[in-house]
């Protein structure tokens, strides 16, 4: 249907997969709406990973591995897009990973978990209570999921979600294209990239840092210093587009 | 399902709208996307017409009014968006309005049809050729559509379509989001502004323009200043945007 020559063929293709996970129900309309959200701010980046956001992927890696309880909260796009990255992040971290849906529903929930578990990703599953302080269906949590976590990796959070877990004391660490958003600001620690180039960094940085690096660079996060250094790249970028 | 304390509840119910019409088989999965990504453009541009923008509509208009035979060519999130708008927009311009679907089916193009006659809008029928030189389904126009128009309004359109309808010698208005899109470098004049706003003013213009005012309006026109002006805009907003 999308001719190879199309200029834009990549990014339509990528398009066409999320909607044909929405056509299986993993993946929610809105889901796809976000996704373009994104899709947006990857192209003022250059539809790559800028230094700072690997400098912010390494310290998601040392946040991880230095955790208590690290989480893994995945929502439908992560498991449509990164399934079989999120398999490798969990091997690399022994992170819990637990499914937490902003349009949620039973069979939704069973569809994302089957997906990944057919990446080899070990689910948490069992009750859920409302265990976090927010309005809608993401303040569910397993008693052992986001609600125990010390640190927790939110790809592609909702704003309000965020903010709860960080008002809990978590250490949150987002990954999100807007540098602007509120999950962006209110985050421990933002990584501004795409979600399939930003797990398998943080996983090979975790199979890498030393102890004495984890530790420095713990002791050195500043979200500010990143989301300035996404929103100058994007400027930097504007500047010269037309040209 | 989405509070109305959430502070993008504004943005959602948009977007919670054009998930219904993709469920109707109005809008399709890659449509939700592709707005999502327009959001984020304008959430970059401040969710508002600029001055810039507004000068961009006026002319437009004009350029609509002047046309021996102008067409409005009409996809499925611009139905779902704006029937209404388009039905106000044809009756100043009196415009010929063709519909023209990026994943085109017989089905779709009936149900955008409908949705957009039961707003009141005169749409083109009857039989399509391959009149348009692109290599997907967007190649197909009446003989009275956009194959035979001398100014032609495509909001949301296909970068493809827009570089083909101008290499055909046709006056293009884009309105798009994005200002470095293939479509807004494209197109003879490009507004940059949300289609339920520019659409309006587009239509207010036609109703208020001189001849004198049109001539001087057409006379002018200047591509570049337009996309120059939105990039200078968003930069300006993203220099203070953490401040």
């Amino acid at each position: 249907m999308i001719p190879p020559d199309h200029p834009r063929y990549r990014s339509l293709l990528v398009r066409e997969r999320l909607a044909w996970f929405a056509d299986q129900g993993v993946v929610s309309p809105e889901g796809l709406a976000a996704h373009g959200r994104g899709e947006a701010f990857d192209y003022l980046l250059g539809e790559r990973t800028t230094g700072s956001a690997l400098l912010a992927e390494r310290t998601a890696a040392a946040m991880l591995l230095a955790a208590r309880h690290p989480v893994i909260s995945v929502n439908g796009n992560t498991a449509a897009l990164a399934a079989r990255e999120i398999h490798d992040l969990q091997r690399a971290t022994r992170a819990v990973v637990e499914v937490n849906l902003f349009h949620r529903s039973p069979e939704r929930i069973q569809k994302v978990t089957r997906l990944l578990e057919g990446h080899g990703v070990d689910v948490l599953d069992g009750d859920e209570e409302r265990l976090i302080p927010v309005s809608h269906d993401r303040e569910w949590s397993h008693r052992d999921g986001a609600a125990a976590a010390d640190a927790i990796l939110v790809p592609l959070e909702d704003g309000d979600r965020a903010e709860a877990l960080v008002s809990m004391g978590k250490k949150v660490i987002a990954i999100d294209l807007n540098p602007l958003s509120r999950t962006a600001r209110a985050a421990t620690l933002t990584i501004v990239d795409e979600v399939t180039r930003a797990i398998p960094e943080i996983t090979r940085a975790a199979g890498d840092l030393t102890a004495g690096e984890c530790e420095k660079l713990i002791s050195r996060v500043d979200n500010s210093y990143f989301l300035h250094a996404a929103l100058d790249e994007i400027a930097r970028r504007l500047s010269h587009a037309l040209d």
